[in-house]
């Protein structure tokens, strides 16, 4: 059984001495593959070892290549990479919020990599995951991770000693701590200015979703916030969607083009006037999050 | 112009000798109520001085009473509460995971309050809305409400920086500190179980989302996790929706029957065969999140 998260007696900054000693330990099994996953389940670990030219560690926040493409020789790139196996189980992780343990081997390239062996870094959230063109000109995917640390790890630990004391009661396996993940959605006010806008009806299905309190929609960025996309949180980069259509646009279910038409499912874009959309960041977003190869 | 969020100046700590002094430094403005906010904005700050019986003080967690219902000179709970004006900005502020100014006043009954005067203890989101009786037996509203920090507040001061890079890049306002807010959403280990069960389709809709990584639904738990409800984490706590009802059933835009019919909206739950779900926990749903009034 896979388990995702922390493991009994594991500490961050514990030390193992080769990929074998990993993955007898159980904390990052595959001896040879960097990704550790299966594509229906999620990713539970993986390495860092800056196998990957593309790969960029900032410390807490790590930008990682996914697998596939490479000679094996050489190690250099020499075609398109796809959104399959720990690709995919990477993407898994990130749709349902799953933590990721995350192990650097020694690069002399990184700031952050040990000085020899392999040292385990802690538990990492993935919280994209797009396709771009990579250094040697070939598609590669590309999954930024962001350590679980503050005010995330302690509700966990929170909601992990609930479930705990809930196991005990009704007498189950008392360990689960692997069983609690998050995902996190932002907002802006200017998102709100133009959910306003649109009266909390989706611009793809028209859907105006009701509550006890009023009506919902999310805004969207078409170019994300956030390195290394580096969006602009203005109004010509944002759509009002329902969650649903949030969800699918995100994780590249559609994308938009320039004439507003859809591709992945039917139907048109709806505008209201004065709502000006940047036409680069539909075409970013088709680039880098629509993925006509899975459908 | 309502600002959410932090206030050039403002530090945590800052104390204020009275509710004028409050209000005249905008930290909150309202001489006399307890929540500010517009039900159409959310809420910007509240008081919390023990003035309920039902507040609960956890200090980075408090359980906040809606108003309205009491007697003004006895201060007794004397009718429901509804979810109008300041509850309602409250609620809305939850949906959009917009940020709020916690100020604590003098309170012989609170561990946290401050000895005398008023005190700016930073800012809090709202985690998560209901009804129930209170102590006089009347329908009063309530708000969880958890301090933002750590990872959280982290992540919000680098989008803030990216903001402030960005808008002086373009020449715009450099001051929007109060732009950048989140929401979350929990996940668990379980949930993929019961996701797998439905095979990503909606138990309302039957809509079943795809993505370029597969298909996405979402586990909804019906009594919430967490404190007060402290619902489990188990199959007969959960249900596999499509984004849209998730949000839906949360914020109390339809309940569930105990003959699975639904209220609020049309239609039944479609229900596996083997998958038990507990009538206690719809019933509790239906009490505390589900609005008649407000159909």
């Amino acid at each position: 059984m896979r388990i995702f998260g922390e493991l009994p007696g594991l500490y961050e900054g514990d030390s193992f001495r080769n990929r074998l000693e990993l993955s007898q330990s159980g904390v990052h099994k595959p001896t040879q593959a960097g990704i550790s996953g299966g594509q229906n389940e999620g990713a539970d670990s993986i390495i860092v070892s800056g196998g990957y030219e593309d790969d960029e560690d900032y410390g807490d926040i790590i930008i990682y290549t996914g697998h596939g493409g490479r000679d094996l020789s050489t190690g250099k790139q020499v075609t398109n990479q796809e959104l399959v196996r720990g690709n995919l189980a990477l993407a898994e992780s990130c749709k349902n919020g799953l933590p990721v343990r995350v192990i650097r081997g020694a690069h002399r390239k990184s700031n952050f990599a040990p000085e020899d062996n392999y040292r385990y870094d802690g538990l990492f959230r993935v919280e994209d995951y797009w396709k771009e063109k990579g250094k040697s000109n070939f598609i590669v995917w590309r999954f930024r991770l962001r350590k679980i640390e503050g005010e995330l790890k302690k509700q966990s630990n929170v909601l992990q000693e609930e479930q705990a004391e809930y196991n005990s009661k009704e007498d189950k396996q008392t360990k689960r701590i692997e069983t609690r993940v998050q995902r996190i959605v932002r907002d802006t006010i200017l998102s709100k200015k133009i959910k306003e806008k649109y009266k909390y009806t989706c611009q793809v299905c028209d859907t105006q979703i009701e509550t006890s309190s009023g009506y919902y929609a999310e805004a969207a960025h078409i170019k994300p916030l956030g390195a290394p996309h580096n969006g602009p949180d203005s109004e010509d980069n944002l759509l009002c969607l329902c969650p649903n259509h949030h969800v699918m646009f995100d994780y590249g279910g559609f994308g938009i083009l320039k004439n507003f038409e859809l591709i992945g499912i039917e139907g048109k874009l709806k505008i209201m006037k004065g709502h000006l959309i940047n036409k680069d960041y539909l075409r970013y977003h088709l680039e880098h999050f629509y993925d006509e190869k899975n459908r």
